[in-house]
């Protein structure tokens, strides 16, 4: 089984870093197929970023059509409803994921991210998913995405600073990592803090695995529907993969 | 005071009559400078036409910066989050625009839109700007959206048939027209249905022509702030004003 | 086009202040005819005291038929659903209009307002108009709503205070300002703090002026028809302007 | 231990019919003095009537310092909240007795109302209360109030029609009676229909006297303070007891 | 008329004390039986202890069919679901009790109760009562339960440091005490804070008490349908009453 | 990794199908577990059968101490919160496992279960994970659990009735089959109604093994800490393994 993970953010290293984390938890069988972006900002923070990731994204879905599920890396869920219209394959972002997860181990959760920016737009995630009760809280650390990548830079740091909070303020059970950069520090964090913390690309994999195996395929009844005209796809040549 | 109608459809007739009905209703010493983005789908029609008509919204947004105040010209309110975060001008689309006239003019209402495949994202927007409850449904009339322009296609028929159950079934006490296209429709339907029939268009100007007068401005203070880099906007110079 | 500005709080240098603001942002076209509520409470500050102000309001635009829009000068929106059924222009409250123009400007917001006692009745109508997840908090300043006409009073320094707070603890992107009486202060406040300061009066005034420039009238479907007997007007002959 | 019934409705009648049936279920000890509001309309029928009810209701209760706890005539519950800042003794309307009578004996409900003008005001109570998830729907019998004190009105069968239509459409599992004038129907249509049918006149006298027997006082903290400025209240004298 | 209290928590020395609360507050004519479940933990803290407190609590109801209303006298409101199949008499829990209460005599409210793992099951009561605006807080004063019948334990200090707390914090007009072993305190607490204290034992028993009064049973339409197979209720012999 | 599968219906039968069912969709190195409750209803059928299902669903689990993740076989998620108390595994019922897929395959969805009596406990779990919005209904289609394993009694047309009700009704995207028994048609009825028809052993199966995969715990912060007191756990020595 080919799972494909777009890190909409066009920064290589970023995309290592969560192939890494997925191949890592992949299933005896399955086959991880990382992509960066061809097009979008480096690191995606806030509404605007969003925007201008989209397009890209989409077309590396559309190269990729033997793709039994797809992981949009990105914790903003970037795309993901227009994604879920280009493919059969179940789509899911890093942000559902791992509120799912967070959802069943633990009563309520607390999500840390990067920047203030950032918050709002995650906010109406958790609403739309329906955690707004079990969320208490979405908090930013004010560490910029790249800065997560320079271990010089103290980010660890203020994460660890802001978690401490979240767990003495909020009373939360659990702790969600707000951003595709923090992979590679749920495990620490977690054993740290003596909580979950649940970091969403590893949970994005396993959640479309298993509906990939259970060969769920996403509706195409309603909002999911295939684009009906596609005329002006052309117009988007400098995206596509042809 | 000049405003920006952006209509993210690329579609010159619809931004002919979105343009005709702004000036109708603007007040005096407004003037309505309305745009098709260069880019984008003929007609917006669910999430994966919303992906690929916003970089050009946003060029276009960009290059009007003495504008007063911007509508976003889709019920599917477009990009305009992202639209928030490149002007301080106070931003609109015409479902938000919609919604509030509806909400003080009736106790409850249906917001009638063309196809099936929009419903969700209308769906979402309602729940989002906290309508959930005022809205007692979202409805297809099965229209695309250039079935509207066409005199022959039977579509204002669908649309009445379609607005008539509402009140029947719904019991709501105002129609929103949920599409753009509709802009012509809502003064006569409002007269043969005896209930207000709100439209869109016209509703985003009078907010925006009565936010700019009283010089509010976009908060630049969390979600909307500017974006941080800039660095990747060179590499949508194809959607750019050059 | 004639807009009618009721002031069902008895005190008339509040509609003196009220008046002003509302013409400095009216449309060429447009006239203001503000009234003071012929009976009824100084100052509204909570249930009490809006029960007695409103049979004076509703006589107040039973008494001015001719106009094209009407607004409740209260930022309890007193009486607004009982004036929506003794005429056919819209009608709108403070409140309503103000808590409209923040979710255009901002993804958050906080509400000052005067006195704790006043608090529930604002919080119960954030909730009615479905901005219970864009507003942060209601916060009292603990100011009664004379005082703050009263320059020796302290009264303005103590809602910057709260101002203050309200950015800092509830992280909020704009301030509504909860009272009528802070009618002539948005616009320092907003300078001051770098977010925008909504004020009703303004907001209303724009509101109801565009909806009447969309010719939208009340819905007489429902909860806003008109009353079916009117055999006991007659025993509030103290309340009417004849 | 004295409870106090206001009818709001200015309709004798009515307050014989409820004073009979609070009598009924009082508890030994319990003693009720029903009274007829001096002023307002004769049957509250939407916004516009409950307005005028409220004055006449607030001195009422004034007259009755002595009460141990006060009842509200009324499923609009109006002026309840009016009625909490003028005594210590617990207040209940109608409406929020039934709802909560009905949550204990049953997992959901429709509420059956007279006219469709009086289901606005109602839903807006369900929702205020908590009860929007329990409450399947309000529904209008289209019965005026005052018709279902005569026989020959054929009241009775529409209002029988309307239950059937609820239990079979909505599937509810009780009937709350939306009207003070439904009063002595309860009991009828709870056998007829085999559900819990429930009424808000008893309902409430049992509420408030339960509260009293607990020596149970209002919150005088907060939206239910004592009126702070009482100044205004002499130019009410025509509704109050001396 | 007879009420069936039971306490599902195994410690009799709490029977008793919510026995004598009980009949302080019963009407004339009203029988209070108090019974301590035959089988379960001493005091319920979660949801583990709720688990097992259930099947006794429904084989002591099954013993009284003779009981008019029954009240389960836990906080949690363990299995009143499940009793409300097995009786027709009306049954309410402690919390379900006092939420009703409160929302009578105040606009808003904490509840405090013992320790931290019995909040998340408390919040979800709170939540399904429809009291999610009301409750400003659950807060935990981290008291075992059966500590608050040492009087050397410190708890009734903890206890009242954590209501000056949330009456400062939360900004609540009125404090529900969450726990089944206060039954005796809020007298006390509420001449000392000025507030309104509402213990759930006592508001359970008027409740019921006037359901009765009433001749309200529990619907069985729905979920509350009497169990369709008995064929497995003699496993739980150990449970039942012989 | 092993997981455990309890199936709180003592019918071995509806056990072995689950455990097909798991082994057919399980990762290689997965093994299944499957256990049938050692006491309990046959068939558990709203809120009277999930107390008696309980306690030997946590003496089953309790058992197997080695267990990486633990499904409950049941739709009401019978005694998930109190089972999270008593493993640090994962641990997930069939309803939040269903819904979280069906959240990730369609914008909208109705629940299908058996019968009347048990779609209220559904109901409240809908709206407990959060898809109050998404679940645009749940729906019986009047079947007995245990009429599912019999191939003469009609109950397959039954369900496919109800299901094409759902999607001409409500409009949904998806089907969610809302009972154990159900296990073996989603992927038949998934073809034949060409929406995704998801069955919750399956997703339950796949979302466990995923967050064992992750070394996720449930948190022992809050609600599902361990039972504070064991002392009262020998009562219950008829339910365990000995």
């Amino acid at each position: 089984m080919k799972l494909l993970l777009v890190n909409p953010n066009t920064t290589d290293t970023m995309t290592t870093g969560m192939r890494l984390a997925a191949e890592a938890v992949a299933a005896e069988g399955t086959e991880i197929v990382a992509v960066t972006a061809a097009d979008g900002p480096e690191s995606i923070e806030g509404y605007y970023d969003e925007a201008f990731a989209v397009p890209a994204l989409l077309d590396a879905i559309r190269a990729h059509p033997d793709a039994a599920g797809v992981v949009v890396g990105c914790f903003d869920d970037t795309g993901v409803d227009a994604a879920r219209c280009v493919t059969g394959a179940p789509v899911i972002g890093l942000c559902q994921a791992a509120l799912h997860a967070a959802s069943i181990v633990a009563g309520s959760f607390t999500v840390v991210t990067t920047l203030s920016r950032s918050v709002p737009a995650i906010e109406q995630l958790v609403d739309r998913y329906g955690y707004a009760r079990m969320c208490r809280r979405v908090r930013a650390s004010e560490i910029p995405v790249l800065a997560l990548e320079d271990p010089w830079s103290g980010a660890r740091d203020r994460l660890r600073g802001e978690i401490a909070r979240a767990l003495d303020e909020d009373g939360s059970e659990a702790i969600v990592l707000g951003c595709a950069g923090m992979v590679d520090m749920a495990r620490a964090l977690s054993e740290e803090f003596c909580v979950p913390a649940i970091e969403g690309v590893t949970a994005a994999v396993k959640a479309v695995e298993g509906l990939a195996r259970l060969k769920l395929t996403t509706s195409k009844r309603g909002g999911y529907a295939p684009p009906r005209s596609k005329t002006y796809q052309g117009m988007f040549a400098g995206y596509g993969p042809g």
